[in-house]
């Protein structure tokens, strides 16, 4: 069978729009067609868009020799439009179904399929990518990234009503802003550039002149190893706020997440449930810890840990037992973050930066940055970063750059904690890492 | 004088929330000092942040010696905070003035400055975005950046509430979607990527699943020349929908474009003000031309071009005079459109490509999409490219991928029509040319 063209036809209802109050009516349906049957007498399938699935019924009494042979023909997964009238029935989902008077097989599918999108038969997560289209109609994918949406939209809403102004920052950058060990070179014409790992000192920048900034973007980190929390392109959504310290950021960050939790919990009730994924609305104030409380607390438990030594997966694990789900870990040592947190005033060996982290997974990090150019050069050099790279970021410190604190908070991480996904590839529509790049 | 921390110090009011009502009352307002001024009994300054403008006066007779001298050392564009008290001043800006008792300055910009954020003193492009942290507190690129954003927020709230699903697709790419030859290559492991040119591929795959998809982000194009409408990284808006025609999809651009004018023009005129930029809200219907049309006009109008040529700024120009501001051109010839478009039916010579041109800019660029696996190759042989490097993509066409339309939409022209920005750097924090990368 060939593709054919949508020609005049154009879809009257989505399959979720269409209920029993509108019987007699008719209607023109969009979608795939899943579960066909034929019980001898009569044949129906289910046909699914986005919005949700609506039962096609062909009784052989009522509709012509020609839709029936039409329905013989269609495979799985193929996209089809469909004209019809709706009808009541009491045997199909929701009481509802369409009785239709022409099919017309918009793109047929071949067969076999690489996967069954009715999640029935199990697949694992390198097929499901493999044919990524077809994994995205199965309902699990579909509620993850209705939820991923939700969040994207909550986190956006949330800052843009606290007089937060959005921002693109360049994505091709100069200069990294860690270190360069994690960074994708890029040829750009006969210049050395890098994919940008974090918008950091644009953030930073612009809090020098519109005041309160978020962007919502990718960032690019060259991870060498396979795990299930790292991907070489994930979602950053990344505050910036001039005249704040990490309290106020904190705070901020806090009320985000609780807002988050809040309304995924709310609008997207029918989604947890596919996933079978129940979540908590954290409370506030959510539990805040220092570096060497949260050090103590691991050593008491009996994990031996020298002060300095960061927190891995096992560590976090404990915490999670010990302190909660949901927690903030401040007051880190200076020497294992990055060279733009401001050191203690009274012990520079303790910084002003924090992580979120929930369950066993660090969601956020952030701190209050350094806002002294002298001060910046001092830890540029102590993290064996030269400064002269640097100096067009430097300069504007110069230019009254205020005090200034933020975070970045990681979207498919948050995407793991709201819907139970274990493998972060799972809220990525497309997933990049070492040895996943096509398409 | 050195750079100070923030202290306990917060900020109770932003400039514009300061009016002659809260006479009497405390406040502690921070931003960037301008306009410093000394007239003998009275010394007084213009404390500027993000929302606008409040004068600081500080009469000989009212405050202390410290408070004037702190006032003499401050240089302009320094970072400060003010404690002080709000007062009625007729011969204030807005009526109104705080008159300080304590002065903490945060951040000492070092003199000169190599542009004066004031605007007064003219500055070419090149000085301002070597200085853009100064540049961006100057009343015309802030007014440019409020515009900017608030269109972006009305292309996602209308999309949105047209049932939109926003995505984010792969930047780090395998495959060109048009030739290759603007790419920018990336060493990603041992294996050749490039920079994505267009989110095309991936969002054509997803209406095969989520139906109707918009995505809001970055693009990237090796662009060698150097031209007012041209840069390296810019933010697109990109739609694809299910089983959707051109027609379709002209109408819902037409819809949204209306619909910014519309917003910008109420939400925004003070800026618009600021920019001495007046707009026209656009009528529907918006004029839809033929390519053929168009080249007859052109031709009848004296510039003799042969059927199959594209046109760059002199048709353009020349189109708006005889068809107006904004119109749509439909129909373009196969030859010059990209491999996926659909040809006519009837003549593959014609295309469903459709453009989008506002004064002599091209903003916007779409059409119906091929769905059909055979004919896709077809084209992909005939632009010259290798369809087995696209075979993850082809694939896709054998799962029942709806016929589907969308288009793109450049942010950054769209701002410039807006704002009537005369250079496209003007509308991007931080503009990626061939020779500026830095920062």
């Amino acid at each position: 069978m060939k593709p054919k063209n949508l020609g005049k036809w154009r879809r009257t209802h989505l399959s979720q729009e269409i209920d029993s109050d509108l019987a007699g009516e008719k209607t023109t349906i969009m979608g795939w067609v899943t579960d066909i049957r034929d019980l001898g007498g009569i044949k129906f399938f289910i046909l699914q868009d986005f919005s949700g699935t609506i039962q096609v019924t062909a009784p052989k009494a009522k509709v012509g020799k020609d839709i029936l042979n039409e329905i013989d023909s269609i495979s799985k997964e193929s996209a089809v439009a469909v004209k019809g009238e709706i009808a009541k029935a009491d045997q199909a989902p929701r009481g509802v179904e369409v009785v239709p008077s022409e099919i017309r097989v918009l793109n047929p599918a071949e067969t076999p399929l690489p996967l069954d999108p009715t999640g029935r038969v199990k697949a694992d997560l390198d097929t499901r990518l493999d044919a990524r289209l077809l994994d995205l109609r199965r309902p699990k994918p579909q509620a993850i990234f209705k939820i991923k949406h939700g969040a994207v939209q909550v986190i956006r809403n949330h800052l843009t009503s606290e007089g937060f102004v959005e921002v693109y920052t360049p994505k091709i950058v100069r200069s990294a802003t860690e270190t360069g060990a994690t960074l994708f070179p890029i040829s750009y014409f006969e210049k050395e550039a890098f994919l940008s790992q974090s918008p950091q000192l644009y953030k930073e920048v612009l809090t020098g002149c519109l005041d309160k900034v978020f962007e919502l973007g990718p960032i690019f980190r060259a991870e060498e190893h396979d795990t299930r929390y790292h991907l070489n392109e994930v979602i950053s959504a990344d505050i910036e706020v001039a005249f704040s310290t990490k309290e106020d950021v904190i705070d901020i960050l806090e009320d985000l997440i609780v807002n988050i939790f809040e309304e995924i919990t709310e609008d997207h009730e029918e989604e947890l449930e596919t996933l079978e994924h129940e979540i908590e609305v954290p409370e506030k104030p959510v539990p805040r810890i220092t570096y060497d409380e949260a050090l103590e607390k691991l050593n008491d438990a009996g994990m031996k840990l020298e002060w300095g030594a960061d927190f891995s997966i096992p560590e976090q694990r404990k915490l999670r037992e010990i302190v909660g789900g949901l927690f903030f870990i401040t007051d880190w040592p200076t020497e294992i973050k990055p060279f733009y947190i401001m050191p203690h005033e009274d012990d520079s060996k303790l910084s002003h930066a924090f992580d979120l982290l929930y369950n066993e997974i660090e969601l956020a990090s952030g701190g209050t940055r350094i806002h002294q150019r002298g001060l910046l050069e001092k830890q540029l050099k102590n993290k064996g970063l030269n400064p002269k790279r640097f100096e067009y970021h430097l300069k504007n410190f110069e230019w009254g750059l205020p005090p200034h604190s933020g975070w970045g908070l990681g979207v498919e991480r948050l995407t793991m904690a709201l819907t139970g996904a274990e493998n972060i590839r799972e809220t990525v529509l497309f997933p990049r890492d070492r040895k996943r790049l096509t398409p």
